[in-house]
């Protein structure tokens, strides 16, 4: 049986292949803060832009990185004065998709998400949201930016800010990877280790939680999460390794035992780009997540065969990135906002 | 006397303005690291790229901003593990017109330069070239970029890494500030009070030292600065309020005690974009930052409206800036390249 694995699985392929889906070009969005190319760009230099941190040296975009695989490429992210975050920066691309969002999932949206690590005093570290306004305004070039972005407010408020960047992010998507040409009918998209591995993510069981157009499971309402205990067979010698059970996740939010180590499943595309891994970032490359997350989920040892197959099928969920101009970021006519 | 000097500066102007020129559209660039697509774009990659500091959080941009005046709008400038620097940050943009680098002038050229940060401790704090190397070579589609940038050579080495990001440096050019289109011809590209300023700082004394396309004195071959004693007046109450004789300049590269105090003359242009001011970044804004200058450089006290004409002038002085493309980083094949 062993050396029909592949065969078999590449002639299964078809069935259990509905259980893919390609990702759409556009995002959901929530009626109450449509997309307008106003907004869009407000939302890019918001992103960008340090000064929304209090010592100016942090920005969406050090922890999100929208140049790379929308994270740090780091264990956990570090904020002012070099401060340590405890979980890896999950990645903005496709996170329009997402139901909730943060690992323990404690928004509901991206407007939400996007208030909290502006005042978090280990991420940008302002004083309050009333500071981030406050600096905001001192800058000519937003003054005017939220007034075409927001026509007819009268003042600038922290929800246009969140409106903004949560805006822009829902224009980083990427769509058309290898996985989503062979899906539309390229099938000299993937090669054939990945086939192998794509028949394997379903066959051992990742596709269980990992599916959906963002293999990080169905497509459900605003605010509605989709969460996964991790691990779920603890006990193997990867939780003292890396630190597994350290965490209780999404329990620090609901404060309800039952949600203890469960995590929001994250997200497969573009994962070749997203190393270090897990929400600690401990496993260090892609085939060691692929083998920890067999045996912690699904209690399986893969043979390292089937690992490969596995990462060569993770590889092909690279996306095609958007081309960005870059924003500029508007001055602050000759005065300095932050002193420390 | 003191109602028409407007009036008189404006009517001398013409004259005066033989000392102003326009920025080129073109730096000079080196014979041995011409110009080439595959140079600028690889050099912006790298440039953008915060896994070429210890912990992967520090790029060139982070002090070096070019969405912004090409600084960091910070007092100085904070490195690896929250570290703080002794001086603020030259802007980038338009430094393909100093004959030297840094406030000191300790490097000859962009290429000199663009090594230094790399592995100095409290910036980006590399153990070495040779492991900021070894870093690029893991990422497969730097080394493709650097056999595109640099056809024929076997071996990447740290020269190319700072011919590249010199070499996208010299793209950073900012053309057409309304300055400029005034010295074009267009007159009216510059308010009342900027015509006045701009005929102060020739009268005032400004432009003894502020002189050339870029305001940071005569164009020069590389290698050769362009230095001033600040403050060439010590004495007045900026010199404690401000701290400006804490730092000796120049001396603690050539130890020279005769080059005690002195410094690079600092570029005009795009000033009102780089607050703080200062080699020292301990002035807040403009209008203090001139009468500063006037006094400690030109033991002279100006008139409030004399301070804001010459503020006005130096709005002038903000440049046209190229849209750029933002870069993609190339991806590390789902393995971590940090670890702290």
């Amino acid at each position: 049986m062993k050396n029909l694995t592949p065969f078999v699985l590449a002639f299964v392929f078809p069935v259990a292949a509905s259980a893919f889906e390609a990702l759409p070009k556009k995002p959901p969005v929530p009626s109450l803060n449509p997309v307008t190319p106003a907004k869009v760009e407000l939302g890019k230099q918001l992103y960008f832009d340090p000064r929304l941190s209090k010592d100016g040296t942090v920005s969406c975009n050090s922890c999100h990185n929208v140049m790379a695989g929308g994270d740090d490429n780091r264990p956990n992210s570090v904020g002012i004065k070099g401060q340590h975050g405890g979980r890896s920066a999950p990645t903005v691309w496709n996170s329009a998709f997402l139901s909730v969002q943060f690992w323990d999932g404690r928004a509901k949206s991206l407007e939400e998400q996007a208030k909290g690590p502006l005042t978090n005093p280990i991420e940008m570290g302002m004083d309050s949201h009333d500071a981030v306004i406050a600096r905001i305004k001192s800058i000519p070039g937003y003054v005017e930016g939220f007034k075409k972005a927001f026509p007819g407010s009268k003042e600038i408020n922290i929800d246009q800010v969140a409106m903004a960047i949560a805006t822009y992010e829902r224009t980083l998507i990427t769509p058309d990877s290898p996985f989503d040409l062979y899906m539309k009918g390229n099938k000299k998209a993937l090669s054939a280790s990945a086939v192998r591995g794509m028949g394997l993510v379903q066959s051992v069981g990742c596709t269980s939680c990992h599916s959906g157009p963002n293999f990080a499971g169905p497509l459900l309402p605003e605010g509605t999460g989709f969460y996964q205990k991790f691990p779920t067979f603890p006990g193997s010698s990867y939780d003292s390794k890396y630190e597994l059970t350290a965490d209780e996740g999404r329990s620090g939010v609901t404060k309800n035992p039952a949600d203890k180590h469960f995590f929001r499943v994250p997200t497969w595309r573009n994962i070749a780009l997203t190393a270090p891994y897990m929400h600690n970032g401990k496993v260090p490359n892609l085939p060691e997540a692929v083998r920890v997350m067999a045996k912690t989920q699904l209690n399986k040892e893969l043979k390292e065969d089937e690992v490969s197959d596995i990462v060569a099928f993770l590889n092909s969920l690279s996306g095609k990135f958007p081309e960005q101009k870059m924003p500029r970021l508007p001055g602050s006519d000759g005065v300095t906002l932050v002193s420390e």
